[in-house]
């Protein structure tokens, strides 16, 4: 058994953070790691990866530390989706498959219940479908009777649902090349050739079975999502801290905390768990990280910072500043100062413009997403829901309101009144 | 005897907070309830409170839970003075009445020395009359040899008192009806009913005993009032922390302290008092509370925000902010940067605007005085002697010069520039 | 053996600090007092100290409690060089002389070498020769085979340096007088009497001995040399705590420090030495004082405060500040909020105007210069490299991006915008 990991796709809604999810990182590791983790688990071990020209480079990198595992890897030119990602691995798609989408984070026995379907029904596929009780805007399977699956309706309208079970790609196929076959000679205009290849088959009735799974789901859509990742996996680790890190007496440490390696607390800094720290960071004196706060590696939270409820990326620097329900790319460092506002005065949920459209975070309390490298002045004021294009810079005194494109500097222009001789008036 | 306390008047001059100054609130009690309890300690139990349809309310909610007492309520419709409020009270007034005004603050030994009098001496009236070193912008008592009033002088220029004794409202009259019956007559344009009711009573012969107090009076008439009240109420109190207070080893509590119930002071705080922290509040980690702070129930001071010689309202929330000397209302928010500014580069005194007018604080140290439910964006500063109406807010980056409205909203207009692409120049 | 201190110079390019270097003052001890101390050491004890006006009187205060010493001061009524300087101090130049400018700071082992040089090798004078690998741009010491000078050369182009040997002006002279002789007949336009004497000697066959130095050299020059001086001085000197200070057992100090008498460190203040505390200064709560910063005497650290890599002088208050790689001089205070920045966003060297040049101070981290008695309101922001002048004010939100003339008052006009009665719309 092959598992597939799809990780082609390129998340443009994730600006202006990375567009290569499968990368994104929790607890120290990709999700691509996560994933391959997960599978272990289950018992899976050889796997076929498909990337893109981008992100394949690094995925072979981390994947090659990674003890019992065998791993192929397929460059997918165009973000065509997945039929396409499997066509390009067609090569490799000799015996039966499980493909998966590394933004798709579900819990291991996820694979148990796939596995023991086809162990115990014959039938050429197995679809994982995800019980849901409200609704949920996502492609829903249909099944009949014996929970074989009759159809795949795309978002339905609300109240229109076929059934309970949303399709999560965690699909088992005895022959993927069969399904190669359908895939090519689907006409659509839409980004769906797999799941009407799935279609045709049913159609020519070919037995798919669906496995419910009432699990852990989550999939990775918009940059907010990723602080509910991180709070997901916080909340199923266990608490750990490194024994090469270092930890004053005099710092304090409440709740659950996960504190990577080489991780230096110095004297009345406050932990508050849930909180992950990545390898040789530095939490300075006196500041405080706290409410499912997740910092990278080789980041330095400096003197009289507060981090709240944030995701940080790696190589970060903080001091004198507030940073609440945000989420920062690597590479950034923040003026004294600087703090990004997380609450309307109003209350009301933050919305964030993705392409033209402002979408609703569903959070009254959300900070900025600021991409890598970007860096403010000292007393710089960004507010709740703006985003930071890559390599930008705030500058000193800026009150930050709308977006800013990558590669850009913002000044603000003061206009001032000079008194001289001021003694002589 | 009754004890009559005159709540129904209208403290314009405390705007922007509260125009009822019996409801203020010091260590956790009104202003109402410190009265009360001053007048127990000296056996009166037997009240009628005079409110106005505004207050009536809170007053009775208030009473209730007082023990040993009894009290009756009278609405005045119109804040037409004091003698208005006797007469709205007449029903009540059938006995020995002592009448007080609950803004005077004085000590409990006043009632004592009142009731020796009339133990003593046989007169209709007795007035307590407060000794000054000083001029004193008030009504002075003049008296003959044996210490018999023999007039009331309002407000004498400087260096033209009559006497050292300054009319305090704590009055004890045997015949309050025949008091009443006087101000019926009496014709004045101005506020002085009840001074002119005494005085035609002297005119004709009626034998009123001035008895000396030299303890402490303070009156509030200005905002910045409460500030000296906040430090007397701590200065006469015993130091006090409640069992139901959790107090972090690491937190810092120096000199008094008053601590109610529930109060949550946590890691690497600072307490150093005289300070009041109100019942369920919590300070926050590596915050300072200092100087005859006095803050109210159920309010944050979180992360790194000093609270210095300022009197703060219920359900406030602080973080990152510096407060000082200021006069802060209930339900109000203050984002992180926010900094309120308490002294002049000259250093001299402070002005408030009252009405039209600028009034001298006498303070070189003073902040600002902000109604209830007001909020400031992150990194306002607000400069000394300023005032916020209730309702209203601040805007983020805004340096707030001038006073702000009732339910208004200032955002600063900044003119930015902006450089695209700025590594391909 | 007579040691003559030449302190009449005005060091214009200190502006805004003061011209008097040799009064700036190190671990509580001027330069002079330094330079006396280092003289004693090598058993020189007869001074003759030539200063200026304006200086005179504080250099006849601060020796006076110097033991063990003898002292003749000369005033210099014009800065007009060293020449000058000596021909004022004739009428005590009768013996052997050291000729020593306080601005040069070196080890006491140079006078050891100068004064073994004298006591075996016969000539008129002896001049120290700074020993140095690259190019530095100073005087040039020419010599011959046997150590003798042949010349001087000023300021040569680099790589056509004569020699390795850079003239400090340490110099013995056995006959000062006969100096003063050929100094009367120079003829020059440049500030260089001295210089060409000593040529003029040479030529005349004198024996000049120029005596080899590698230990350590710096001259004060611009400002920001005050910091590598404060960084030198801290090296050398021993860690040290008075045993007058009061530290808090919850304070934290790391690293050497020199903490002088009745200084106070408060609860969760944290001090990383190198770091000196000069006498009676409170280091506050939950502040931090780190990396070679210099604090004068009777100043507050406030709280919330960091002091990184800077120079304070006496009596000035900080809290809530970021103060980075500053000279701050005395008497200033700073509003809370204001922040020093000290890293351009392009991390290139800091440059600061000296007169009308930019001069590079071959630091990339670098923040302001700041004379005495200076103010900042809450929140101001002052970049990279500016000086403000003394007795200057930045206002409240002030972004200071330019440099600040004396006995400014610089505000900013901010333009705002008030929506009122905004629960009525």
């Amino acid at each position: 058994m092959k598992t597939v990991l799809i990780c082609g796709g390129i998340g443009k809604r994730m600006f202006p953070l990375t567009e290569d999810k499968c990368l994104l990182k929790f607890l120290g590791k990709t999700l691509l790691e996560h994933q391959i983790d997960t599978a272990k688990e289950a018992g899976l071990t050889d796997f076929i990866i498909v990337g893109n020209s981008q992100n394949i480079g690094s995925m072979e990198r981390i994947t090659t530390n990674i003890s019992d595992i065998a791993v192929k890897f397929v460059v997918q030119k165009e973000p065509l989706g997945m039929a396409d990602a499997l066509r390009n691995a067609s090569q490799f798609l000799d015996s039966e498959v499980i493909i998966v989408n590394p933004n798709d984070v579900f819990e291991g026995f996820a694979y148990n219940k796939l596995l023991d379907a086809y162990r115990t029904h014959s039938a050429i596929s197995y679809l994982l479908g995800y019980e849901v009780a409200d609704y949920f805007p996502g492609g829903y399977l249909v099944t009949n009777d014996e929970g074989n699956l009759t159809g795949i309706m795309e978002k339905p309208e609300k109240g229109k649902e076929p059934s309970n079970l949303v399709n999560l790609v965690v699909h088992l196929h005895r022959d993927p090349q069969k399904l190669l076959q359908y895939a090519e000679s689907v006409q659509t205009e839409k980004d769906d050739i797999y799941e009407c290849a799935i279609d045709s088959m049913v159609r020519d009735n070919y037995k798919i079975k669906v496995v419910p799974y009432t699990g852990f789901w989550y999939s990775v859509k918009y940059p907010w999502h990723i602080l509910t990742l991180a709070q997901w996996f916080l909340d199923r680790e266990q608490g750990y801290i490194s024994p090469s890190a270092y930890i004053s007496e005099k710092a304090t440490i409440k709740g659950k905390v996960v504190i990577d390696d080489n991780v230096k607390i110095l004297e009345n800094a406050v932990i508050r768990g849930p909180v992950y720290i990545g390898p040789n960071s530095t939490i300075g004196n006196n500041s405080l990280v706290r409410d499912y706060s997740h910092i990278g590696a080789d980041c330095v939270v400096g003197y009289s910072a507060e981090i709240k409820g944030s995701y940080i990326g790696d190589r970060c620097h903080f001091h004198m500043n507030y940073i609440g329900d945000s989420i920062i790319g690597a590479d950034c460092s923040f003026g004294a100062g600087t703090a990004l506002g997380n609450l309307r005065f109003d209350e009301r949920d933050i919305s964030v413009r993705v392409g033209e459209e402002p979408i609703d975070t569903g959070r009254n309390k959300f900070g900025a997403i600021i991409g890598d490298n970007s860096r403010t002045g000292v007393n710089a004021s960004i507010m709740p829901g703006i985003k930071i294009g890559p390599n930008s810079i705030v500058g000193p005194n800026v009150c930050l309101t709308s977006d800013l494109e990558p590669d850009s500097f913002i000044m603000a222009e003061q206009v001032s009144n000079t008194i001289r001789n001021r003694f002589r008036h």
